[in-house]
């Protein structure tokens, strides 16, 4: 049975309200999210930057700010640093974009001092429930690894196995794709996506189960898979983790998902940081954002298990 | 108005059925395709291979085959040579794969006597119907062309346009896409994608409008166009040809469509050749299949009008 968001709402419901720390908190889509998060029993919030602005936002989306905490800091970068630093610091479990550009956003998130580094890389990943599939689909890295080496691909399995584990999976299935299910040695993925499943296979690469290449209908559709013979594979149509060649192939299939899939609900978060990171962008509908909230707080729950 | 495939199969009928040469006919499911085009109006056809199978898979599926010429050849490699060369020498409009592996059957299409080879490069359209949204989709290339150079690029739009104009669209939107909608010296898909604008802007492409880079959702969501503010750009969610970087984003984005979308209806064929090659997978649906005779009808009848 697959656990969609309102399954992974009812799980940090058990486990209690995160907290999130806002980054520049005065943007009215993130404000709306926040709230959404508060009152479905996700998160609790601590709201970083200007005050003034964030509570005549407020005001006019009819957000009661009592039981808020706000830190007044109207510079953006400084409001960013005290942002990261309460999650630096464990006084928040997850942090936040809001109204602040990407790169001055990730600045802080890579900071130093008060940063969230843990000195490995940083990947993205994408939760989606589709409707028609089983499980959950774990897309990684679709929007901000642009070209991972076979060393990066390693490490994006290594950021997303926690996420797949805080949504219940044990023991997740990662297809490394391609356009083609066989190796082609004109074909680099293909090479590099059976050495990741040849590392699994001797151990160097544990607690996953890695079959790849693999073309999406084989990954995806049990069906196409047994109509294409595939009963020898690991993989039939039941790939928990897709992992993407590059940025253009994650990022268009995320696209191709988001906007031609209906009923479609995802979140995401980014990892390999101290504690997961919400990075939602202008285009994602407040369901996404919340979802990315909820995704983002069993996470935090899970790294405060195995801390 | 979206013209869909009912729509192209009505425009066949208009202009009569068309021809097609079944190379190593012996295969049950190119049979039933052709068999329904035939009822549908939008081909005839010269069953090329074993006849005594051919009439043995026709009993069993209830074809009648009385009114289609059959070749009795059983040898697979010289039946696509007289299938091919049915095409080559006009007495066949379009060219289908039957019974017979991929590589031997392009062998044929490339035979250098009786194959079909117009001196330009290959390449494959793939037309979608996509429930919500208003145009006709034009995926290239998702199954042929693995690492199209920039020449190749320019090559592949050469061959989509007649593609595009027999769907009945005179001057299409082209959308080289990738991961994002601004250049970036680090990503040579985007420096690609802005070249090609470029050289349809300076008149070096014509008969189209490119616009590029873009990221899907600006391509072909209207909504999230407006949401970004994109109103200088010429493609605003209204790209008719979705022009993908590499087969591996171009594949993995197909089979998204074809296997999380529902009610989508595709029809793919072969461009670049004297005629309309159709070179359908098993794991192809019927009606993929003769959604995939039609298209080539409309082009073949294209062809023929500009010949």
């Amino acid at each position: 049975m697959k656990k969609g968001f309102d399954e992974l709402i009812a799980k940090v419901n058990e486990c209690g309200m995160k907290k999130v720390a806002v980054s520049v908190a005065q943007d009215e889509a993130v404000l709306e999210a926040v709230q959404e998060a508060k009152k479905r029993g996700i998160a609790d919030a601590i709201l970083v930057g200007d005050e003034a602005k964030i509570r005549e936002i407020a005001a006019s989306i009819g957000m009661d700010l009592a039981g808020y905490e706000i830190i007044d800091e109207p510079d953006m970068i400084q409001a960013s640093l005290k942002a990261v630093k309460l999650a630096h610091e464990g006084k928040a479990d997850m942090y936040m974009k809001g109204l602040i550009d990407t790169k001055n956003f990730l600045k802080s998130v890579l900071d130093k001092e008060v940063g969230l580094r843990t000195g490995g890389v940083l990947s993205h990943v994408c939760v989606f429930d589709v409707p028609g599939i089983d499980q959950l689909l774990f897309l990684t890295d679709v929007a901000f690894m642009t070209y991972p080496t076979l060393e990066d691909k390693v490490n994006i399995i290594k950021n997303t196995l926690p996420v797949a584990n805080a949504c219940g999976l044990a023991c997740p299935k990662i297809a490394p794709l391609a356009a083609v299910e066989v190796v082609n040695p004109k074909m680099p993925e293909t090479v590099e996506a059976a050495e990741l499943a040849r590392m699994n296979e001797a151990g160097e690469i544990t607690g996953c189960i890695i079959d790849g290449p693999l073309s999406l209908d084989l990954a995806i559709d049990p069906e196409a898979a047994k109509h294409k013979g595939a009963t020898d594979r690991k993989i039939q149509g039941d790939a928990d983790i897709l992992l993407f060649p590059d940025i253009h192939a994650g990022n268009l299939v995320y696209k191709a998902i988001v906007h031609m899939v209906k009923d479609v609900k995802n979140g995401c978060i980014l990892t390999g940081t101290k504690v997961p990171v919400i990075l939602t962008s202008r285009s994602d509908t407040f369901e996404t954002k919340v979802n990315s909230l909820a995704l983002a707080a069993v996470v935090a729950e899970e790294m405060k298990k195995n801390a």
